[in-house]
């Protein structure tokens, strides 16, 4: 599938570069768009550094979810740091001149989830760059109460991760770690953030799968105990007996295959918890009787991020130290590298890849 | 299927009355066997009522299940209730002429998961009545860590039952109760105790979901709100409005049926909890993407009972008078008229039904 | 000590009749001040009902406590319900014209407690009727975000009390509750209420504890299975004896007296909880090492309501009818009965004092 | 105090050594005893190693919680390792040869904590070394269900130390670590083991807080991030500050001391846990409404080992290699030096000492 390419507009004061999908169908424009205003409870940002998230590649290739989900033309993307530009008249939390990232799931805080603080399964909630324009761009708006101001130690190319890298710390941190073993079926980068944060969360034992070599080589150096490649090895097995016919205590799903899940629940131990982040593109079967019923398993559907507890225990774990992501980081590229990225990304020859902004 | 009987042999000192898979196929027989020997740690209990269970009715049938499980001959039934009379040396608990009842997974005590208080979920255990030999006779025998002494003030019908009462309290009281909203899939005999108990503990709206009008109608009589029916209503539709478009707090799943399970999570609030009790026949589909995951929905595998902790609340909930799970006790026959007892839970057209000795 | 009154000033379109603490001095007045404005995010409600809490016998008598906090001039009050009358331009919650109360708890949404969705324990909290304007007046203002929207069922004397009804909700939903024995120590209205919620939510047994024959008996109505009398019972003695030597799973402490402490801790069951809402006066002596660490025991500090869970699963124990309160709301009078209304509450001779607007 | 020695007797076949205090008075004697006799359920072992806990010094010491507990004469002592010599009729877990420790808290089984999976609450808690013989001989006997089978790579001297070990993890796991902040007041061995703990566990910063300049030196080598001397530093102020204002999510009390308990509450964050395991050697005064009700902390007692998760998860921890106890290990002598460890443990110029047995 090739990447149109649409021809630029003139600039003006009140527009901004971008990249939308400009219409249903593959492909993507790098376009320019007015700058969006600022509500009274909004904080404008100067986007500096963004990453692509598989979501991004739905939406670029025009997939069924994203064909009955997107309204284009779209400006997307939902990863990304920045510097606070301007400030509605309502806003307290940052000023002009700070260092954010936000969390994406815009909620309305007036649902029955919200007002009990569940935000992040909010039952009106929109998505930057997904319901609402998003983060590829020079600026993107989001309310005041979706911004997290950054720390100083926190480096530029992760902070424009720090949804992804949320997404595996609130998987991870869902229940107990220290002194337990898991698995991790997946290894992109949520996968292999995962791992690095159940290692650095005292987890005494970690299994990691994928298919994917590199993935595999990744979520090594991000401190995986054992390397199950799916094409391969009997993946269930080889846990229960690694594990001494136990099972792990803890699975998180970071892949979305049914395969992965079937083998997860199997070598799961009797009261182990299976934490789903992966999203299976099709309903799939599962054996409930054997694998959740009779196993007292506790299963969680895991979504978004905490807001912000998941944030602020994700920059504690980053400050101290202990967990390093930066060998997920692959890549660094210009925005005007876009295209390369995403093909990179496609490939499966890169982990994490972090665009930085390479225009005035 | 008819039930078979055989003749009874000529009675001794050293055997006893039972019911007995006597071999392969559907079918039972009314035997005399040997009364079963109690070793030091063992309790062995006069049966004074017992109860049957729907797991007798597949071993009675011998459906695929029961070929892949039951070893004949072998005397089942776990339901009972029965007086202490005789105990192993190292018995410290109970004394002959107490009032028992039991636990019937018994437990290794040795494994990870009983190591670590989770003996409902031990590695090793064998279920009275299908592992290891049953209740539906004269005597039977558990170890000193599986009885549960009776407190004189329940009667002797609902000591027979305290195995599925127990399954409803521990799948109730799995989660918090008070104030919340609540669907109860499926109202056979352990359906409607748990709507008794989540009414008893204060949930402030419970839907009864059932397919047979006598089963709602005890329902209904345990306190259930809203009564539906999936052969005439709009299910998961109904719950949704009922409950302004929230969906419940909490779904019980006690009927193993996969469009109750689908009613269920398609009608279950954001971060609401779902507690599976019910065994499915078979593997079946869900739509993990929406119904666990975005929803941030939790879910539990419940099996038997928390050892002893579901014990002591069942206790307490049935003494304080706001659990009367009467209504559900809808016949008490004697031992002789087992096979009507039979014919009358396999026609729907009963709630529960205890059997009491009617022989010396 | 004497209630003084000081004169009325003349009425206009722009000033509002209130209750307040006129001096650094014992005593109230009835005033004439400006009505509060309305800032973007705030609604101001015409108050229709309210009720006195100890916290304003405090600021009346003003003892230490109220010297240390309190900034006079100061419209007091904070148990209220009333109809909003006007909203800032950035609220969506509700309109003009719907019946409300609200949270008292003015949190400020940026700190460490709230965004970690902590509000009630947030770091800068301001609190209606003490930190600034209060509810005993004919409008009282507060931010969208503590606004309670009434369900058109509850009645306005038991909406004028969910301050301190929720209060008693997050005291006693702190922890399991159902199958499970409790002592609720000081029997005021909020432990009366807990009484009841406890009883609502399958609480088995319920010892209520006081020296106050007139609010034992409300606790009684509320339905403590046990009352016992610090004037002549011994306190933990008997409830150790009564529940079989175990002690209770469960203590609430609405007294803040330290003997009621340290009863409540010798009569708590191995492992139980202690959820404590009652303010002492001063620091007190606790035997940490028997009380807590050797007991296991889990010591909860309660503040305010969970904002908004509290206050959704009140109002589901009040719409379900197992929770009446009414039994504690032993007088209703006008706003000019105010004076009578103290004296009454001051004596211990009435339960909850409602009162009701008596001026247009 | 000086350290009495009485006369050994002579050595039979039935007899063994042991250290002992024999009468109401300070000191000690080494003896020789019947060595143990083994019931059906029991495990006799071989003691190899053991080492001196603080509880041992107050038997030495004689003070008035010896004398009102210990009744001499009585071999004591409680941290040990060593291999089954023998086993009861009835004992599955061991068999001799098997290198092993024990948990040393021998509960009765029977009791409603023990039945409901809070055995380290056991109303009926009997001590090895305190309330029954102890393990300061050349056997000693434990139940079954207090042996604890040791994995191969777990080393002597670490095996002699899993009881305070144990203590360390229980009290450090009893809530989330990940990405939190923390406090540990006291830094004997067991609040050292804890900040290892925590670290291994993802703690992002935690500030140790003892007065003897050593015992600091250890908590910085197990990864303390900050020391504080209460002799001179301002502690509460300076965890208040350091964390930003927010004081930090956990504290860990191992000392004991009025006034760390006082610090550790005034420099916790609002909605933080304090996990008591230090005993205080009398009732202390605390500011319950400031300290605990405002700050709606989560106050828990701390007692043992949770049997047996505790301990795998200890185990998990050791093998992981994140966690190593070895720098608070200062010293291994042989028995024959049990006075100058003894000696040595007192002067505060020691962590933890192991004693080998060095006499056939």
């Amino acid at each position: 599938m090739p990447l149109s390419s649409v021809s630029e507009p003139t600039v003006s004061h009140d527009t901004m570069w971008g990249i939308q999908k400009p219409s249903a169908a593959p492909g993507i424009a790098h376009v320019r768009v007015p700058i969006p205003t600022v509500g009274p409870k909004d904080v404008r940002i100067r986007v500096t550094a963004f990453a692509i998230c598989g979501t991004d590649l739905h939406i670029i290739e025009w997939d069924r979810w994203a064909e009955s989900r997107i309204k284009p033309p779209l400006v997307f993307g939902h990863e990304f740091t920045g510097i606070v530009e301007s400030v509605g008249a309502e806003v307290a939390l940052v000023k002009p001149g700070d260092r954010v990232t936000g969390e994406t799931h815009v909620y309305c805080g007036l649902c029955y989830a919200c007002r009990r603080g569940l935000a992040h399964l909010c039952q009106n909630v929109t998505i930057l760059g997904v319901d609402r324009q998003g983060a590829f761009a020079d600026f993107v708006v989001i309310p005041e109460g979706n911004v997290w101001k950054l720390h100083p130690d926190i480096p530029e190319e992760i902070a424009a991760i720090h949804d992804p890298l949320g997404n595996a710390v609130h998987t991870a941190l869902a229940g107990p770690i220290a002194g337990l073993r898991f698995s991790v079926f997946g290894c992109g980068p949520i996968g292999c953030f995962a791992v690095g944060i159940l290692k650095a969360s005292g987890a005494s034992w970690v299994a990691a799968i994928d298919r994917n070599p590199l993935r595999l080589e990744l979520a090594e150096r991000m401190g995986a105990d054992v390397l199950l490649n799916v094409e391969k090895d009997d993946v269930a097995g080889s846990i229960v007996r690694l594990t001494d016919g136990r099972g792990v205590d803890g699975m998180l799903e970071m892949s979305g295959h049914p395969q992965a899940i079937r083998d997860g629940f199997e070598s799961l131990a009797n009261g182990g918890r299976v934490s789903l982040l992966g999203i299976p593109s099709a309903p799939l079967e599962i054996d409930v009787a054997k694998e959740i019923i009779f196993r007292g398993a506790v299963v969680q559907g895991i979504n978004g991020r905490i807001i912000f507890d998941t944030w602020y225990r994700m920059q504690e774990l980053l400050l101290t130290g202990r967990l390093d992501v930066r060998p997920v980081l692959t890549h660094q590229l210009g925005w005007s590298e876009f295209e390369k990225a995403v093909e990179l990304q496609r490939s499966g020859k890169a982990g994490k890849i972090v665009l930085k902004r390479d225009h005035a």
